[in-house]
């Protein structure tokens, strides 16, 4: 049943009017995302669901005085169409009529009008383009700092995640965390930088040695830090620390404490006392980005993304046990299924449960490292898929099973797909198997000079498909963390062109080199 | 000795004074290239060597009231400062403390100053960058009409190239220019364009089935061309054309011939009348950009480059058929050369001689497609060496001889790489020998998908080197032309990331696959 937004509406258009909140506005965007741009997302940031009634993961919202739109992919278009109600037009993106959002706000909004929204919500990148569309249609967007939605939520919105935030002890990660501070300055000084913004939760676990559960499948907190030459200042909800974390991170550092919301003031501050070149990620948002005068912008990836992709021997050899131990779950879960899976009572599931207690015996185990993708024949094929009880698929010995899965671990993160048949193949489903194998192997065993280009090393998994006809529409691999998240960027072995695939690598990154296992494979030749 | 460019030097800087030329303005800049952004250019167009005294062929000169400066790249350091005299300054480019142009330029001109340029020796591009990093130093870049150089030049300068211009028939092109003229147009209407400018001479060479010879190794001629959806117009000096071009560019076609330098007043008459959509390539000069008013741009890579670079049946046939020819000189020069090296007497230009007239004793041979490489022992290192009698190495059988070299015939154009060892090769020899021809084999024998990029195939030439720790620092393809340019734009396998290597790969297209059997080897692994 659709969610009634009616009310939901006309409060929110009530938010928009008001002079108090930067209003008038004539229309207010609710993308996805949260401050963090993170893969998965809190609750309390769920404001596009909350708004619209759909509950896909991918979705921008856009409501103006009259109207209410929803743009989303077509993975989403029968879910959005069932979950919205009549105040909601769907946006089919992908389809040839379908307008771009900016098409739409041009043709439906009065000239000169304003176009709202939530700063902390846009990246910068994407601010720039789309406010210099809107400019050539005669409106303009404006930053609107409080949340407008959150406004109309109120009282029932979920309160921000409270987890604890824990220490992980150099018996983990190798590295302390005054080494990896004076690490990154010396990537600063080198470009002449005084200042380094990090907006991205796991860039901040990892330069602290922290970890939390504020974000389902990734160990991370909600926070913001700025390193300067001569100074460390973490932004968190300081009740979150669990006793042992000041004089963890005090520890060769002095690290100044501050409230999460303080990050806005406090770089404002900074810079008008230092008024020095100041790193930010490009992929930061644009009420951070905005702060920081043209000319103190260093805009630039992250120094600490090749850092924390590159582990070092103790991450190495912690990887290797937890891939060792998770194996073991891997292995007793496929022999159990060849045992269970003839007696028919099994579905996707059911079966993903029995994998997640198998796991959870494993020491150092901590959660899951995402949704377990447990699928049988077709469901194979839909990217992503998350078995769901109603429609669940009953396990059998006739079709493939696909399961793609992997764990949290104190010393490692997991992400292994295996594809079973626990009957007999047909001859076609062999010959795509051991294709598939041959190319993860000729992946796995390629040797290339250091800062080789993951676009450059994509085509070693596909080549063996390619030969028959076949080939699948996704990327081979991508980069993994260290008990961090399960898609950790940059680092993408890939097809596609971007900063992922053009990210060099170097000895101690950890790339999956899975995907191609799934059942994507499609026929080129006629 | 160096050239004496007093003289020059004062000439051009009263052209540079003068308000009959758009002047005054404070600096000039002297592109090496010319109005077509042609690969190899005619002599007349040397304005960079003359008024320089340097020969090679990359370089950028500019001249300012009281400085002259020319940046130049690694290639040609020593023959640069030989061939310049006192009045240059040499920039070392990719050198640590070397300015750019523009640095250079913002350091020594005073305020406000104005710089010029001969508006069609710049590509559109680059003068958009140009032009606005010497706008946030307070100058301003300026087109100058007349090129100053040709006035200093004037009456020693040489005549633009008089070849006679063709006719291609029908018997080796496969299609006629009506046909031709019909698919591109139907690819105009595609994107609702009403008007082509065309400017890269191979284009136009391609769409009226005509050839010349204006540039060395290139059979093309000076023109430009402008189709709309009911006109076509051919810009070029007409005393060039053969009797029989006129009725054979007006078989089921109409076209109106131009003289060559009406281009610029013909589009802006066209546009005042029918200001319509106009399809034209980055790659254009800012002179033809500038004329187009910004909405009726329509900016992007020419129509005819996919086109003309999937060859049709008469095409391939006739590839097929000017390579058995050309491989027949190959294996006659390659049989005279194992049995005259020994004698002794032989070197890399002699035998560069001998095998041009193998070639040219070929049916339908033209010319050579581009300066034999023929090259003995480190000289195989060497990219794009051009052996020269005082210098030349003798011929030996105890090195590697390398020999990269092509023809142009009216059926097809070659580019053809072989190495030799006329003695007994080392055993590290022999290896990097076969892992190279394994890597070619690799290539050559490939099976994707239509729509491939070249970035995506490149690793698979290298993948046997890379196996011991070997690579080569550059690319490994690029397309070839029928009877046309030896590098036809935009095909690539390259490991860089640009139009060339993302241009879809389909069945037609013709790359070379030859260039790592050079001896380019070096290791990467310590």
């Amino acid at each position: 049943m659709a969610k009634n937004t009616t009310l939901l509406l006309q409060k929110l258009r009530g938010f928009m009017q008001s002079s108090q909140y930067g209003g008038p506005i004539q229309a207010y965007i609710i993308p996805s995302c949260d401050s963090h741009q993170n893969e998965y997302i809190a609750e309390c940031d769920c404001r596009r669901p909350f708004i619209t009634g759909f509950t896909g993961s991918s979705g921008t919202a856009i409501v103006t005085e009259m109207k209410a739109a929803m743009w989303t992919d077509g993975r989403y278009f029968l879910q959005a169409a069932k979950q919205m109600d009549q105040n909601w037009t769907l946006m089919k993106m992908g389809m040839p009529k379908t307008p771009t959002q900016e098409e739409w706000l041009t043709e439906v909004l009065p000239a000169g009008s304003k176009v709202g929204v939530d700063p902390f919500l846009f990246r910068w990148e994407s601010w720039k383009t789309f406010s210099s569309t809107l400019e050539g249609a005669g409106h303009s967007l404006v930053p609107i700092q409080s949340n407008l939605v959150d406004l109309v939520w109120d009282a029932d919105r979920p309160l921000p995640p409270q987890a604890q935030v824990k220490v992980h002890s150099l018996h983990f990660t190798g590295q302390s965390s005054a080494e990896k501070v004076a690490q990154i300055r010396r990537k600063m000084a080198k470009v002449r930088v005084q200042n380094l913004i990090l907006t991205a939760l796991d860039e901040i676990a990892w330069l602290f040695n922290l970890r939390g559960s504020d974000i389902v499948y990734n160990p991370v907190f909600f926070a913001y830090a700025v390193l300067s030459q001569d100074s460390v200042h973490l932004f968190v909800d300081e009740s979150k620390l669990e006793p042992g974390v000041h004089s963890h991170i005090n520890q060769g550092i002095e690290v100044t404490l501050h409230a999460y919301d303080d990050i806005q003031k406090f770089i404002s501050d900074m810079l008008a006392e230092n008024g020095a070149k100041t790193w930010i990620s490009a992929n930061s948002s644009y009420a951070l980005m905005n702060l920081i005068p043209k000319q103190h912008q260093y805009i630039h990836n992250s120094p600490i993304w090749q850092s924390k992709a590159v582990k070092n021997d103790v991450e190495i050899e912690g990887m290797r046990q937890a891939h060792i131990r998770d194996a073991v779950a891997l292995c007793e879960y496929f022999n159990w299924l060849e045992h269970e899976i003839p007696k028919g009572y099994l579905n996707e599931v059911t079966a993903a449960d029995k994998l997640e207690n198998l796991r959870s015996e494993q020491e150092d185990f901590v959660s899951l490292s995402f949704d377990t993708i447990s699928s049988m024949g077709p469901n194979g094929a839909v990217i992503h898929y998350k078995p769901q009880l109603p429609t669940a698929l009953t396990l059998n010995t006739q079709e493939i099973y696909l399961c793609d899965s992997g764990g949290q671990y104190r010393d490692g993160t997991t992400d292994v797909t295996r594809t079973f048949h626990f009957g007999t193949p047909t001859q076609h489903q062999k010959e795509c198997f051991t294709r598939v194998l041959k190319g993860v192997i000729s992946l796995a065993t390629a040797v290339f000079p250091e800062g080789t280009r993951g676009v450059l090393l994509d085509s070693f998994a596909r080549q063996h498909l390619w030969e028959i006809g076949l080939d699948y529409m996704h990327g081979t691999g991508h980069g993994i963390g260290s008990y961090l998240n399960v898609h950790e960027p940059p680092h993408l072995i890939s097809y596609r062109v971007g900063p992922g695939s053009e990210a060099p690598l170097e000895a101690g990154i950890f790339m999956s080199d899975g995907k191609p296992l799934r059942l994507f494979l499609h026929l080129f030749l006629p």
